[in-house]
Protein backbone atom coordinates (compact mmCIF):
# COMPACT_ATOMS: atom_id res chain seq x y z
CA UNK A 1 0.00 0.00 0.00
CA UNK A 2 1.07 3.58 -0.75
CA UNK A 3 2.03 5.85 2.22
CA UNK A 4 -0.29 8.08 1.31
CA UNK A 5 -2.96 8.83 -1.08
CA UNK A 6 -2.61 11.42 -4.47
CA UNK A 7 -3.86 14.70 -4.42
CA UNK A 8 -6.11 15.52 -7.15
CA UNK A 9 -4.62 19.17 -8.07
CA UNK A 10 -7.58 21.00 -9.91
CA UNK A 11 -6.18 24.15 -11.38
CA UNK A 12 -8.40 27.18 -13.25
CA UNK A 13 -7.60 30.29 -14.34
CA UNK A 14 -9.29 33.33 -17.06
CA UNK A 15 -7.47 32.67 -20.28
CA UNK A 16 -4.38 34.42 -20.33
CA UNK A 17 -3.23 34.48 -16.88
CA UNK A 18 -0.24 31.78 -17.40
CA UNK A 19 -1.61 28.16 -15.98
CA UNK A 20 -0.29 26.40 -18.61
CA UNK A 21 3.50 27.91 -18.60
CA UNK A 22 2.55 27.03 -14.42
CA UNK A 23 1.48 24.04 -14.54
CA UNK A 24 4.55 23.14 -16.86
CA UNK A 25 7.03 24.61 -13.99
CA UNK A 26 4.97 22.41 -11.25
CA UNK A 27 5.58 19.33 -13.01
CA UNK A 28 9.60 19.78 -14.01
CA UNK A 29 10.00 20.72 -10.34
CA UNK A 30 8.03 18.19 -8.18
CA UNK A 31 8.53 14.25 -7.98
CA UNK A 32 5.29 11.94 -7.63
CA UNK A 33 3.42 14.38 -9.82
CA UNK A 34 2.17 14.21 -13.38
CA UNK A 35 -0.33 15.39 -15.23
CA UNK A 36 -3.87 13.98 -15.76
CA UNK A 37 -4.56 12.38 -19.59
CA UNK A 38 -7.60 13.44 -20.89
CA UNK A 39 -9.87 11.10 -22.86
CA UNK A 40 -10.70 13.08 -26.58
CA UNK A 41 -12.66 11.76 -29.42
CA UNK A 42 -10.81 14.13 -31.84
CA UNK A 43 -8.12 12.59 -34.37
CA UNK A 44 -4.85 12.28 -33.11
CA UNK A 45 -2.22 15.02 -34.53
CA UNK A 46 0.97 14.38 -35.89
CA UNK A 47 3.63 13.80 -32.92
CA UNK A 48 0.79 12.94 -30.91
CA UNK A 49 1.02 9.80 -28.57
CA UNK A 50 -2.25 7.54 -27.45
CA UNK A 51 -2.14 7.52 -23.56
CA UNK A 52 0.33 10.27 -23.43
CA UNK A 53 -1.16 13.14 -25.24
CA UNK A 54 -4.31 12.05 -24.77
CA UNK A 55 -6.52 8.59 -24.93
CA UNK A 56 -8.20 8.91 -27.99
CA UNK A 57 -10.92 7.43 -28.30
CA UNK A 58 -14.59 7.35 -30.34
CA UNK A 59 -17.22 8.98 -29.71
CA UNK A 60 -19.74 5.68 -29.04
CA UNK A 61 -17.32 4.59 -26.04
CA UNK A 62 -17.13 8.26 -24.91
CA UNK A 63 -20.99 8.53 -24.45
CA UNK A 64 -21.24 5.10 -23.15
CA UNK A 65 -18.22 6.49 -20.68
CA UNK A 66 -20.69 9.76 -20.05
CA UNK A 67 -23.54 7.17 -19.57
CA UNK A 68 -21.79 4.48 -16.87
CA UNK A 69 -20.59 8.22 -14.76
CA UNK A 70 -17.34 7.35 -15.80
CA UNK A 71 -15.99 11.51 -16.16
CA UNK A 72 -15.17 13.51 -13.12
CA UNK A 73 -16.17 16.30 -15.77
CA UNK A 74 -16.08 16.71 -19.44
CA UNK A 75 -17.06 19.00 -22.14
CA UNK A 76 -18.35 19.76 -25.71
CA UNK A 77 -15.70 22.22 -27.61
CA UNK A 78 -16.04 22.39 -31.57
CA UNK A 79 -18.07 18.97 -32.17
CA UNK A 80 -15.15 17.38 -30.23
CA UNK A 81 -15.46 16.15 -26.58
CA UNK A 82 -12.93 15.75 -23.98
CA UNK A 83 -13.08 14.42 -20.38
CA UNK A 84 -11.40 13.31 -17.23
CA UNK A 85 -11.71 9.57 -16.15
CA UNK A 86 -12.93 8.83 -12.88
CA UNK A 87 -11.36 5.55 -12.67
CA UNK A 88 -8.17 6.27 -14.27
CA UNK A 89 -7.56 8.86 -11.93
CA UNK A 90 -8.92 7.17 -8.14
CA UNK A 91 -5.94 4.28 -9.31
CA UNK A 92 -3.34 7.06 -9.70
CA UNK A 93 -4.26 8.32 -6.83
CA UNK A 94 -5.11 5.49 -4.49
CA UNK A 95 -1.05 4.31 -5.69
CA UNK A 96 0.16 7.84 -4.00
CA UNK A 97 0.64 9.69 -7.54
CA UNK A 98 -0.23 13.69 -7.36
CA UNK A 99 -2.45 14.14 -10.28
CA UNK A 100 -3.09 17.73 -11.89
CA UNK A 101 -5.84 18.83 -13.65
CA UNK A 102 -5.77 21.93 -15.97
CA UNK A 103 -9.15 22.60 -16.40
CA UNK A 104 -11.74 25.68 -17.28
CA UNK A 105 -14.28 26.86 -15.06
CA UNK A 106 -16.98 24.75 -16.14
CA UNK A 107 -14.70 21.62 -15.83
CA UNK A 108 -13.80 23.24 -12.14
CA UNK A 109 -17.31 22.96 -11.13
CA UNK A 110 -18.26 19.57 -12.50
CA UNK A 111 -15.05 18.24 -10.08
CA UNK A 112 -16.74 19.90 -6.96
CA UNK A 113 -19.85 18.34 -8.11
CA UNK A 114 -18.80 14.96 -8.46
CA UNK A 115 -17.60 14.49 -4.50
CA UNK A 116 -14.23 13.35 -5.72
CA UNK A 117 -11.30 14.55 -2.65
CA UNK A 118 -9.63 17.16 -4.70
CA UNK A 119 -7.95 20.87 -4.14
CA UNK A 120 -8.53 23.62 -6.08
CA UNK A 121 -6.46 26.35 -6.89
CA UNK A 122 -7.45 29.17 -8.95
CA UNK A 123 -4.60 31.44 -10.75
CA UNK A 124 -5.87 35.51 -11.00
CA UNK A 125 -3.06 38.06 -13.35
CA UNK A 126 -1.87 40.87 -10.80
CA UNK A 127 -4.86 42.80 -12.90
CA UNK A 128 -7.16 43.35 -15.85
CA UNK A 129 -4.33 45.89 -17.51
CA UNK A 130 -1.94 43.40 -16.76
CA UNK A 131 -3.97 40.23 -18.46
CA UNK A 132 -4.98 42.39 -21.27
CA UNK A 133 -1.49 43.27 -22.12
CA UNK A 134 -0.36 39.89 -21.37
CA UNK A 135 -3.15 38.74 -24.29
CA UNK A 136 -1.47 41.35 -26.70
CA UNK A 137 1.77 40.71 -26.24
CA UNK A 138 1.73 36.50 -26.63
CA UNK A 139 -0.19 37.24 -30.38
CA UNK A 140 -1.44 34.06 -30.87
CA UNK A 141 -5.16 35.26 -30.79
CA UNK A 142 -6.71 37.18 -33.61
CA UNK A 143 -7.71 40.86 -31.95
CA UNK A 144 -11.72 39.45 -31.92
CA UNK A 145 -10.29 36.53 -29.82
CA UNK A 146 -8.57 38.21 -27.42
CA UNK A 147 -11.90 40.82 -27.25
CA UNK A 148 -14.04 37.80 -26.47
CA UNK A 149 -11.37 36.50 -23.73
CA UNK A 150 -11.65 39.66 -22.39
CA UNK A 151 -15.10 39.89 -22.03
CA UNK A 152 -15.30 36.90 -20.52
CA UNK A 153 -12.39 37.44 -18.00
CA UNK A 154 -14.80 38.76 -15.43
CA UNK A 155 -16.98 36.24 -14.90
CA UNK A 156 -14.22 33.63 -14.75
CA UNK A 157 -12.22 35.65 -12.25
CA UNK A 158 -15.68 35.38 -10.00
CA UNK A 159 -15.99 32.06 -10.10
CA UNK A 160 -12.35 32.03 -7.64
CA UNK A 161 -14.60 32.55 -4.82
CA UNK A 162 -15.39 28.88 -5.10
CA UNK A 163 -11.48 27.50 -4.56
CA UNK A 164 -9.89 26.75 -2.27
CA UNK A 165 -6.80 28.19 -2.36
CA UNK A 166 -5.86 31.68 -4.73
CA UNK A 167 -2.63 32.06 -6.23
CA UNK A 168 -1.47 35.20 -8.24
CA UNK A 169 0.62 35.36 -11.15
CA UNK A 170 2.82 38.16 -10.51
CA UNK A 171 6.17 36.61 -10.63
CA UNK A 172 6.10 33.23 -12.27
CA UNK A 173 9.32 31.74 -9.57
CA UNK A 174 6.86 33.04 -6.82
CA UNK A 175 4.02 31.57 -8.55
CA UNK A 176 5.23 28.11 -8.85
CA UNK A 177 6.55 27.80 -5.19
CA UNK A 178 3.04 29.00 -4.39
CA UNK A 179 1.60 25.81 -6.21
CA UNK A 180 4.19 23.78 -4.67
CA UNK A 181 4.05 24.74 -1.20
CA UNK A 182 0.08 24.38 -2.01
CA UNK A 183 0.53 20.72 -2.92
CA UNK A 184 3.94 19.53 -0.46
CA UNK A 185 0.85 20.95 2.47
CA UNK A 186 -2.12 19.03 1.14
CA UNK A 187 0.23 15.92 0.86
CA UNK A 188 0.17 16.09 5.15
CA UNK A 189 -3.25 15.72 5.02
CA UNK A 190 -4.45 13.18 7.82
CA UNK A 191 -6.96 12.30 5.41
CA UNK A 192 -4.44 11.32 3.14
CA UNK A 193 -2.00 9.91 5.48
CA UNK A 194 -4.04 7.03 7.04
CA UNK A 195 -1.04 4.33 6.44
CA UNK A 196 1.58 6.23 7.87
CA UNK A 197 -0.65 7.31 11.09
CA UNK A 198 -1.63 3.49 11.50
CA UNK A 199 2.09 2.54 11.22
CA UNK A 200 3.22 4.55 13.80
CA UNK A 201 0.01 3.78 16.19
CA UNK A 202 0.51 0.23 15.63
CA UNK A 203 3.86 0.28 17.44
CA UNK A 204 1.76 2.31 20.55
CA UNK A 205 0.84 -0.51 23.37
CA UNK A 206 -2.70 -0.56 23.68
CA UNK A 207 -4.57 1.32 26.27
CA UNK B 1 -7.14 46.46 6.21
CA UNK B 2 -5.01 43.76 6.23
CA UNK B 3 -3.96 42.48 2.87
CA UNK B 4 -5.03 39.05 4.63
CA UNK B 5 -6.80 37.24 7.64
CA UNK B 6 -4.81 34.94 9.90
CA UNK B 7 -4.07 32.09 10.73
CA UNK B 8 -4.94 30.10 13.68
CA UNK B 9 -2.76 27.52 13.54
CA UNK B 10 -3.24 24.89 16.58
CA UNK B 11 -0.55 22.34 17.09
CA UNK B 12 -1.08 19.34 19.65
CA UNK B 13 0.67 16.31 20.52
CA UNK B 14 1.37 13.75 22.71
CA UNK B 15 3.77 14.55 25.62
CA UNK B 16 7.39 13.66 24.77
CA UNK B 17 7.06 14.74 20.96
CA UNK B 18 9.41 17.52 20.83
CA UNK B 19 6.40 19.92 20.06
CA UNK B 20 7.51 23.01 22.46
CA UNK B 21 10.88 22.79 20.35
CA UNK B 22 9.28 22.46 16.82
CA UNK B 23 7.05 25.41 17.83
CA UNK B 24 10.07 27.53 18.85
CA UNK B 25 11.75 27.00 15.95
CA UNK B 26 8.99 27.96 13.56
CA UNK B 27 8.51 31.59 15.58
CA UNK B 28 12.20 31.81 15.19
CA UNK B 29 11.72 31.08 11.38
CA UNK B 30 8.91 32.50 10.04
CA UNK B 31 7.77 36.41 10.06
CA UNK B 32 4.36 37.77 10.98
CA UNK B 33 3.80 34.51 12.83
CA UNK B 34 3.24 35.13 16.88
CA UNK B 35 2.68 32.63 19.80
CA UNK B 36 -0.49 33.02 21.43
CA UNK B 37 -0.50 34.39 24.95
CA UNK B 38 -2.89 32.58 27.71
CA UNK B 39 -4.56 34.23 30.79
CA UNK B 40 -3.97 32.37 33.27
CA UNK B 41 -4.71 32.81 37.18
CA UNK B 42 -1.61 31.58 38.62
CA UNK B 43 1.12 34.32 40.02
CA UNK B 44 3.69 35.53 38.10
CA UNK B 45 6.69 34.20 38.36
CA UNK B 46 10.27 35.74 38.48
CA UNK B 47 11.63 36.89 35.23
CA UNK B 48 7.63 36.50 33.45
CA UNK B 49 5.88 39.25 32.12
CA UNK B 50 3.10 40.28 32.05
CA UNK B 51 0.96 39.98 28.58
CA UNK B 52 4.27 38.61 27.20
CA UNK B 53 4.50 35.01 28.94
CA UNK B 54 0.58 35.22 29.83
CA UNK B 55 -2.11 37.59 30.78
CA UNK B 56 -1.95 37.10 34.88
CA UNK B 57 -5.86 37.66 36.04
CA UNK B 58 -7.71 37.03 39.63
CA UNK B 59 -10.01 34.12 39.60
CA UNK B 60 -13.24 36.28 39.51
CA UNK B 61 -12.43 37.89 36.26
CA UNK B 62 -11.34 34.58 34.57
CA UNK B 63 -14.63 33.13 35.60
CA UNK B 64 -16.77 35.68 34.53
CA UNK B 65 -14.81 35.58 30.61
CA UNK B 66 -15.85 32.15 30.96
CA UNK B 67 -19.24 33.00 31.37
CA UNK B 68 -19.23 35.43 28.69
CA UNK B 69 -17.59 32.88 26.35
CA UNK B 70 -14.31 34.76 25.87
CA UNK B 71 -12.56 31.28 25.90
CA UNK B 72 -11.63 29.17 22.80
CA UNK B 73 -10.44 26.80 25.61
CA UNK B 74 -9.36 26.76 29.03
CA UNK B 75 -8.24 24.23 31.50
CA UNK B 76 -7.76 23.68 35.36
CA UNK B 77 -3.93 22.62 35.77
CA UNK B 78 -3.42 22.07 39.53
CA UNK B 79 -6.33 24.19 40.76
CA UNK B 80 -5.08 27.36 38.21
CA UNK B 81 -6.99 28.23 35.27
CA UNK B 82 -5.44 28.67 31.90
CA UNK B 83 -7.44 29.64 28.96
CA UNK B 84 -6.99 31.41 25.06
CA UNK B 85 -8.79 34.44 24.93
CA UNK B 86 -11.28 34.77 21.76
CA UNK B 87 -11.16 38.38 21.07
CA UNK B 88 -7.52 38.98 21.74
CA UNK B 89 -7.18 36.30 18.98
CA UNK B 90 -9.78 37.63 16.51
CA UNK B 91 -8.34 40.90 16.67
CA UNK B 92 -4.94 39.81 15.86
CA UNK B 93 -5.84 37.23 12.94
CA UNK B 94 -8.09 40.62 11.79
CA UNK B 95 -4.70 42.24 11.46
CA UNK B 96 -3.19 39.70 9.31
CA UNK B 97 -1.37 37.89 11.83
CA UNK B 98 -1.00 34.34 12.40
CA UNK B 99 -1.34 33.03 15.33
CA UNK B 100 0.12 29.53 17.57
CA UNK B 101 -1.86 27.80 19.79
CA UNK B 102 0.55 25.11 21.34
CA UNK B 103 -2.89 23.22 23.15
CA UNK B 104 -3.30 19.55 24.90
CA UNK B 105 -6.15 17.69 23.51
CA UNK B 106 -8.63 18.81 25.53
CA UNK B 107 -7.79 22.05 24.65
CA UNK B 108 -7.84 20.96 21.16
CA UNK B 109 -11.67 19.74 20.81
CA UNK B 110 -12.44 22.79 22.87
CA UNK B 111 -11.14 25.19 19.73
CA UNK B 112 -12.68 22.62 17.13
CA UNK B 113 -15.93 23.03 19.44
CA UNK B 114 -15.84 26.77 19.33
CA UNK B 115 -16.83 26.52 15.42
CA UNK B 116 -13.66 29.62 14.97
CA UNK B 117 -11.53 29.24 12.17
CA UNK B 118 -8.83 27.14 13.07
CA UNK B 119 -6.12 24.90 11.14
CA UNK B 120 -4.96 21.66 13.11
CA UNK B 121 -1.97 19.79 13.44
CA UNK B 122 -1.16 16.70 14.97
CA UNK B 123 2.87 16.08 15.37
CA UNK B 124 3.40 12.17 16.24
CA UNK B 125 6.83 11.08 16.86
CA UNK B 126 8.02 8.41 14.58
CA UNK B 127 7.46 5.36 17.13
CA UNK B 128 6.85 4.39 20.43
CA UNK B 129 9.64 3.20 21.30
CA UNK B 130 11.50 6.30 20.35
CA UNK B 131 8.98 8.25 22.41
CA UNK B 132 10.02 6.21 25.21
CA UNK B 133 13.81 6.92 24.60
CA UNK B 134 13.26 10.36 24.25
CA UNK B 135 11.43 10.83 27.58
CA UNK B 136 13.90 8.73 29.28
CA UNK B 137 17.11 10.71 28.22
CA UNK B 138 15.62 14.18 28.88
CA UNK B 139 15.58 12.97 32.15
CA UNK B 140 13.12 16.04 33.01
CA UNK B 141 10.28 13.75 34.61
CA UNK B 142 10.41 11.09 37.65
CA UNK B 143 9.88 7.45 36.65
CA UNK B 144 6.53 7.29 37.70
CA UNK B 145 6.04 11.35 35.64
CA UNK B 146 7.79 9.21 32.67
CA UNK B 147 4.97 5.84 32.91
CA UNK B 148 1.71 7.86 33.30
CA UNK B 149 3.14 10.29 30.15
CA UNK B 150 3.51 6.53 27.72
CA UNK B 151 0.43 4.96 29.73
CA UNK B 152 -1.69 8.10 28.17
CA UNK B 153 0.23 8.56 25.02
CA UNK B 154 -1.63 6.01 23.17
CA UNK B 155 -4.89 7.84 23.93
CA UNK B 156 -3.34 10.97 22.90
CA UNK B 157 -2.16 9.72 19.82
CA UNK B 158 -5.30 8.32 18.79
CA UNK B 159 -6.73 12.03 18.54
CA UNK B 160 -5.04 12.35 15.45
CA UNK B 161 -8.24 11.62 13.19
CA UNK B 162 -9.08 14.47 14.17
CA UNK B 163 -6.83 16.78 12.99
CA UNK B 164 -6.43 18.70 9.79
CA UNK B 165 -2.43 17.75 9.26
CA UNK B 166 0.05 15.30 10.74
CA UNK B 167 3.43 16.35 11.15
CA UNK B 168 6.03 13.29 11.91
CA UNK B 169 8.79 14.72 14.27
CA UNK B 170 11.89 12.22 13.22
CA UNK B 171 14.17 14.81 11.78
CA UNK B 172 13.37 18.33 13.90
CA UNK B 173 14.70 20.45 10.66
CA UNK B 174 12.28 18.76 8.37
CA UNK B 175 9.51 18.52 11.05
CA UNK B 176 9.68 22.44 10.96
CA UNK B 177 9.98 22.48 7.09
CA UNK B 178 6.44 20.74 7.36
CA UNK B 179 5.04 23.37 9.94
CA UNK B 180 6.24 26.32 7.61
CA UNK B 181 4.74 24.63 4.30
CA UNK B 182 1.38 24.01 6.09
CA UNK B 183 1.40 27.51 7.40
CA UNK B 184 2.61 28.86 3.81
CA UNK B 185 -0.37 27.12 2.21
CA UNK B 186 -2.73 28.09 4.28
CA UNK B 187 -1.92 32.09 4.07
CA UNK B 188 -3.42 31.34 0.42
CA UNK B 189 -6.43 30.13 1.12
CA UNK B 190 -9.65 31.60 -0.77
CA UNK B 191 -11.07 32.33 2.75
CA UNK B 192 -8.31 34.37 4.23
CA UNK B 193 -7.52 36.36 1.36
CA UNK B 194 -10.35 38.42 0.50
CA UNK B 195 -8.90 41.88 0.59
CA UNK B 196 -6.30 40.55 -2.46
CA UNK B 197 -9.03 38.93 -4.52
CA UNK B 198 -11.21 41.82 -4.32
CA UNK B 199 -8.64 44.55 -5.04
CA UNK B 200 -7.63 42.31 -8.07
CA UNK B 201 -11.46 41.68 -9.39
CA UNK B 202 -12.05 45.51 -8.54
CA UNK B 203 -9.63 46.25 -11.85
CA UNK B 204 -11.27 44.05 -14.16
CA UNK B 205 -14.96 46.02 -16.23
CA UNK B 206 -18.15 44.68 -15.39
CA UNK B 207 -19.07 42.40 -17.49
Amino acid sequence: MAARKGVLLVISAPSGTGKSTLVHELLRRMEDVEFSVSFTTRKMREGEADGLDYHFIDRGRFDAMIGSGEFLEWADVFRERYGTGRSVSLLKLASGRDLILDIDIQGGRQVRASGIDAVSVFVLPPSFPTLKSRLLSRGSDSDEQVATRLAMARGEADEVKYYDYVVVNDDLESAVDQLATILSAERLRVSRRGPVTEDILSTFPAE
